[in-house]
């Protein structure tokens, strides 16, 4: 996988925070635009024998912030990153592991992202998470706006 | 506490499943209408040392399922309780213990869901859930649709 020192810093902060570090969760993937997260299903089941919904809003969060991070990390920009607001949508119970991949949401663009943050010294955007089934069919739908403040 | 053998179930339930098993959460009031849940900032707290965007929405998700399920306990109803979608502002960080309540949305009527399931077998209604500052402000607000679908 390209970016691993970046990835592995990105790991480790997940790791440094205790409800991120009971979650089991590993990154999967990334491109530069797209940040992949995997937890398995049976740290985050429910009494239902699905996913649990709080989970599934977590890893989504987690994946948005991640993909945040990574960005500011590439920039060599420290700052703090919020999630800000979040909505989620539950399609379809998941009754196996939790894939989640989170991207910059249609019509925002990181280069804009990361002027405004080095002018202002405070930037947001808005970011996408999806959870699928195996199907191939989204099990949630996440939207969300980030904020960025340098530190 | 009055219903304190539904609040023992449910603390059960809860427990029972494992991303809430260890979220060290616990049932700090109910009267009918609202649900509190409690759970210590050290189990929840992020890189900044304030509550994780995650946990909030966690707590808020499970604080509004409880409600429903305390409902559906005290009308002897068997139904699965699902979360359909949420909406969460974060509006200021969280440097204490998360203390949720939940409730029903404005509109809303637990007599009219719990008939509505009777008669088909599926109902839904709409939830509010908040976490307050320490000064009573909130930290971070919810609101969501849940559906319940008799076993």
């Amino acid at each position: 996988m390209p970016h691993s020192d970046a990835l592995q810093r990105l790991l480790q902060h997940y790791r440094s925070m205790p409800p991120v570090a009971v979650m089991d969760l590993r990154i999967a993937g990334y491109d530069g635009q797209r940040l992949q997260l995997h937890a398995p299903l049976a740290r985050h089941v429910n009494d239902k024998g699905c996913a649990f919904g709080g989970s599934l809003a977590s890893m989504m969060t987690l994946a948005s912030w991640g993909l945040v991070s990574l960005q500011l990390d590439a920039a060599d920009i420290d700052a703090d990153v919020f999630v800000a607001d979040s909505q989620v949508r539950y399609l379809a119970p998941l009754f196996g592991d939790l894939e989640v991949s989170a991207s910059l949401a249609e019509g925002e663009d990181w280069a804009d992202f990361i002027k405004t943050l080095r002018q202002r010294g405070r930037a947001r955007t808005h970011l996408v998470a999806r959870v699928p089934l195996a199907d191939g069919r989204p099990a949630t739908t996440f939207t969300a706006r980030y904020v960025a403040i340098a530190k």
